[in-house]
């Protein structure tokens, strides 16, 4: 029993540099609009809610950034990660397919997230500031950065969508184990929750509420720094390391990318890990990318492309980017991570330019596509991960069908073992499925024509 | 900052052999006795009871075993694991000492126990035994063998303590997504649990009395064997990978080690890490070994040697071993898996010939050690491994009263994701804390004499 293969780099090949996506896209990013004047937004209002060498990063052109040695000493942690071939699944899908995934599962937070956290915490520490604010769904986020803000020696404060903060403890006891603090979202720390809760005593939250509350809690305080786990250029920046490790271990075992696969809530895993490889397919390699979705927050696949806030108060920069809207709230699914409005600006404007295609899954399919995964490999996936397992099924079987040697790599974000209450609940038959899905958008990357399944 | 080194070895170096300690102890282990008889069992009783290769390798004088190709495979998942050096905690203890842990975390189910439980799956699975059954406590072992008889393609059986089966459902949720079954123990599908449940209505149900329905269920099922997480000679024997792995790292890094640390509730973790040692040990190197344990299931430092059942109804063999009496049920402490009232026999010989030593700890310090490591370091012990770092910092501050530059190597047997609970008490101040600890035996290894502490 082969029910997968391993491939490993050594700890000297964790990259030296993060990969800018920004200069080789057909076209640059719209201008961040100031909330109230709608004008660019200046330098002065980013270096007010983000440490300076994030603001730096942020707007960069330049194709590589170094990657501070401090920051590559945390990564030793669990880096770099193992790109697997799931043999076991390819042969249950009796696929001509080869199936690889690149696992972010073994990292100590549990996810990919802490890819960003540890470069945002160590920036903020060196600029003296003095805690990082910022907002969290299901707790991947906010675990990870505060993790990462212990280990650099700062504060963090995390605003936790109420629903989570009260149905989902498990991941707020790791953050103020780590000695960071919590707050339920909406609250009654600031005006904006105050205010929600006047209106609605009982709100569940939103991500895009606890956005609203960190940016107030972050004008208020002059020490503060904002923090996101997604959305800006400079996160999907740090999340580069996923893909560039993945290249190269391909590379090592002589294998060619056809297809690559990754969740999207507002993009950060599946814009670091496909971010990499865009060079490649601009220069005329056939890799179609696929991006998962749920289908209770279809963004890229029914979301339009336009300016919207990040957050439900409207007091970040607006962007443009694929959005359902900033007051849309989604239906309480499972993987939390994906309740997000508005895709990062790059991933909209990666669907945009037609480099990328979605989409959609019910949230049945998924677990069904996590417990099968499980139980041939050994790896629970976190539902947000699931999803991907689920397309990348998908995929797998078109290549059945139409006999196709193909060569499908998918990120494998995080693992489950946080998420259990929910498959518990698919074990007890109790999940809730949601609505069917049906693509309104255009499709996009034409790597992907021919495999339209649905 | 480097809170951490991380020592590798590459995929080619998972070990080819296990290896057996038995030939190597100054005198050999005391007989099994039959439950009824009290005569020496034989091997027709013990190949009813497990898969004939581990009856086999449960008596075995062999020094080496060879790993199976298919278990090595399966290691292939995840190890070798790393070794660490935790340079934040020595700076943060002002420690001369060095401070390195073999890190089991890293396993997808957690722990260490996947070490055993794919050997024990992969053999029954060769035998053609049609199911597994099992007892666990908090779930580990239960996780690991359901992962591992899903791997293999056997069926698994699990009785979980009652207790746990109803406010710890996320390790029940996991067992179930692998397609395995658990049960409360007690509960009403066998004779014993019934029994029980007749006596005490609310019996909340311990290790022992899981294990004597495990053993009543093998008994009526012509295709089913037990199955054990801890305290068998081959269960210890497969975990040797551990230390086998820490002595190939240590060695690579011209480090000698001066103290082994360990947890134990058994001694499934301490056997596999340490018994890679014992024979430089006996060949005169100076190793202090040190046994973790908590106060309140103070097994190897106030229990008896002698003959006891390893179940709480009498139906499996009696051993020779440290014990608290079969009927012991300790008070409900978070780290359930050290809640067992014997040791393994190994464990047991080699306190008893005087070749490791053993502390208690009460459950506070133990958290507050777990917390301040996971700040650290960024990782999350769980609260067996807690108590492994507790005993550790207690050394490096001895080491630094004594100005001594001592090599400390712990092992790190699992991460605590799944015991966020108890940290959430713990940070609530909601911890009952047990009774101070009072060593009733003698001091066993002389190279942890001048250390005593306490």
């Amino acid at each position: 029993m082969t029910a997968l293969e391993r491939y490993d780099l050594p700890v000297s090949a964790i990259p030296k540099r993060w990969y800018n996506v920004l200069p080789d896209l057909p076209r640059g990013l719209d201008d961040y609009l100031h909330p109230v004047t709608r004008e660019p937004v200046g330098q002065e209002f980013m270096e007010r809610l983000l440490p300076k060498a994030l603001v730096a990063q942020e707007t960069s052109t330049d194709r590589w950034i170094a990657i501070p040695e401090e920051v590559r000493a945390a990564y030793r942690l669990w880096r770099p990660t193992p790109l697997y071939r799931a043999t076991a699944l390819e042969r249950h899908l009796d696929t001509p397919a080869e199936i690889y995934f690149k696992y972010e599962g073994s990292s100590p937070s549990g996810s990919h997230k802490l890819n960003s956290a540890l470069a945002q915490a160590y920036y903020a520490g060196l600029e003296g500031v003095d805690r990082l604010v910022t907002d969290t769904g299901a707790g991947q986020w906010g675990s990870a950065l505060s993790m990462a803000c212990s280990l650099f020696g700062i504060k963090a404060l995390v605003y936790m969508v109420r629903a989570s903060f009260q149905s989902k403890p498990y991941r707020r006891h790791l953050m103020e184990t780590f000695g960071q603090q919590v707050l339920p979202s909406p609250g009654p720390h600031t005006d904006f929750g105050r205010a929600l809760l006047a209106d609605t005593p009982d709100h569940p939250g939103s991500e895009a509420t606890a956005v609203s509350e960190a940016l107030e809690t972050v004008r208020l305080n002059a020490g503060d720094r904002f923090s996101m786990g997604a959305f800006a250029n400079h996160v999907l920046l740090h999340q580069t390391v996923i893909g560039l490790e993945t290249r190269e271990q391909l590379e090592e075992i002589g294998k060619q990318p056809d297809f690559l696969v990754a969740s999207v809530g507002c993009g950060s895993n599946l814009g670091g890990f496909v971010f990499p490889f865009v060079g490649d397919k601009l220069a005329g390699a056939q890799i179609g990318i696929l991006a998962a979705e749920p289908a209770a927050c279809p963004t890229l696949t029914a979301g339009e492309y336009r300016y919207d806030f990040a957050d439900a108060g409207g007091l970040g920069p607006m962007t443009r980017t694929y959005t359902l809207g900033h007051e849309f709230v989604p239906p309480p699914i499972h993987s939390g991570g994906l309740r997000y409005h508005g895709a990062a600006p790059l991933v909209g404007l990666a669907r945009h330019e037609g480099l990328l295609d979605a989409r959609a899954y019910a949230q049945k399919e998924v677990f069904e596509a996590g417990t099968l995964f499980a139980r041939l490999h050994g790896l629970l996936p976190a539902p947000e991960t699931a999803h991907t397992v689920r397309a990348t099924i998908e995929l797998a079987e078109e290549c059945r069908r139409q006999r196709r040697r193909a060569v499908i790599v998918f990120c494998y974000s995080g693992h489950g073992l946080l998420d259990l209450g929910a498959y518990g609940s698919f074990n007890a038959g109790e999940m809730a499925d949601t609505e069917p899905y049906e693509c309104t958008l255009a499709a996009g990357d034409p790597a992907l024509a021919g495999l339209t399944g649905r």
